[in-house]
């Protein structure tokens, strides 16, 4: 059975401004790799409420999981919890559990919730919450979408609350060498092995260090025998190749 | 008149499974916003023909500019010339002149011309050809389709060769406040600037750093002058608060 299937909605004016470098995709599709999921596309879209139900619909359709990040905060341009309501047709309005939540963080903290944090208590009708052990403001799953925050301390702690209650697949080891020669000359070599190998993955990665071409190249499967005996057909194959 | 709009495609197998943090779309962001366009979506997928197609179609047909990154090496997982060209209906073939382009490289190099490399002169019927002077194989524009090669010093130079010949908007002007407080308190005072000034963007990102909320206020518009006064408003607002 193939693994399941994974996209990632990315809310981020601030990524597409060049502004912030992504961390948030490269941290969930670790973890999902890690667990048998496979993160198969990632949409970066603007702040802008017609965007994001657009791909909410679109992605959550197409594959079995949908994580989004950002956009869940107190102000004016946290629009996501309200557009992903919308993109499944679902009232939303403040909660009082997610308020039971927020209230209590703020009493330890001696601050006011004021009408802005009352926001983060908006949650669709239906939607199961997300813990935030960082700053309470909780995340929301609806559907097969799983809402989430853009801050990236809080994003992970997310993550970590959600994917123990996914079914995950069978997960892929890796291995990697890197060849210090140009792609061109590893290519055809590359392609026999890989014709060899028809359960394996062989990714090639050029890279150029120092001005030196080289290139990592990447076995994937589910059978660690079958990917380290791909790896040590490489390694014959490139007397020259370092583990990476 | 609102800025041009552009998309980028990412084709990433490596930065879907997380081996690999993105470094090219964060470059072509910072790119795109100084020459006044507006970078509206990105997409990351996998070296699959059906996905890139797809892909494709959907984003030249939505901005008036694309940008793809990636699989237009020599190795059999490099698929995007041809799923370029399928997504255009358009014939692609070995071409003279970026054969000829690679020929002189690897003759200066003392290296062969194989089949693999040659490869890498497929080109589609039409396109115009982007220059690589990195390691020659050229990129290539096909309809408003710019494809470039996914190692970031490859991507760089050919971001610099086509960024030139596109036709600017007005550039935006940003700056930043960090004001070293939760957003939930600067919520509503955000909104009432933002509300004072509708011809400038606010963006509030906010951040945890050694255990304290902060959040960055960013400001951006079109003309220097009024980001500036909205920026020394924000500083009496809050007096607490420090250029970014």
């Amino acid at each position: 059975m193939p693994n399941p299937t994974a996209a990632m909605l990315v809310i981020g004016d601030e990524i597409l401004s060049g502004r912030t470098r992504d961390s948030n995709m490269h941290h969930l599709a670790g973890q999902l790799t890690a667990r048998g999921i496979d993160l198969s596309e990632v949409r970066v879209v603007h702040d802008d409420a017609v965007a994001i139900v657009t791909a909410v619909r679109a992605l959550s359709a197409a594959y079995i999981h949908v994580f989004t990040c950002g956009g869940i905060g107190p102000t004016h341009d946290d629009i996501t919890a309200e557009a992903v309501a919308r993109a499944f047709d679902t009232p939303i309005g403040v909660r009082d559990d997610a308020r039971a939540r927020l209230q209590a963080h703020y009493d330890r903290q001696g601050l006011e919730l004021n009408d802005a944090r009352l926001r983060m208590a908006r949650i669709p009708d239906g939607a199961a919450l997300i813990d935030n052990p960082v700053s309470a403001a909780p995340g929301f799953t609806l559907s097969n979408v799983h809402v989430m925050a853009g801050v990236p301390q809080v994003f992970q702690a997310m993550v970590a609350s959600v994917l123990p209650t996914l079914t995950g697949g069978a997960p892929l080891v890796s291995r990697s060498l890197r060849v210090p020669r140009g792609e061109g000359d590893i290519a055809q070599p590359l392609t026999d092995l890989a014709e060899a190998a028809p359960d394996l993955s062989f990714g090639s990665y050029p890279f150029i260090r120092h001005g030196v071409f080289g290139v990592n190249v990447v076995v994937r499967g589910e059978d660690p025998g079958a990917v380290d005996a791909a790896i040590a057909r490489l390694a014959e194959t490139f007397p020259d190749a370092v583990p990476e």
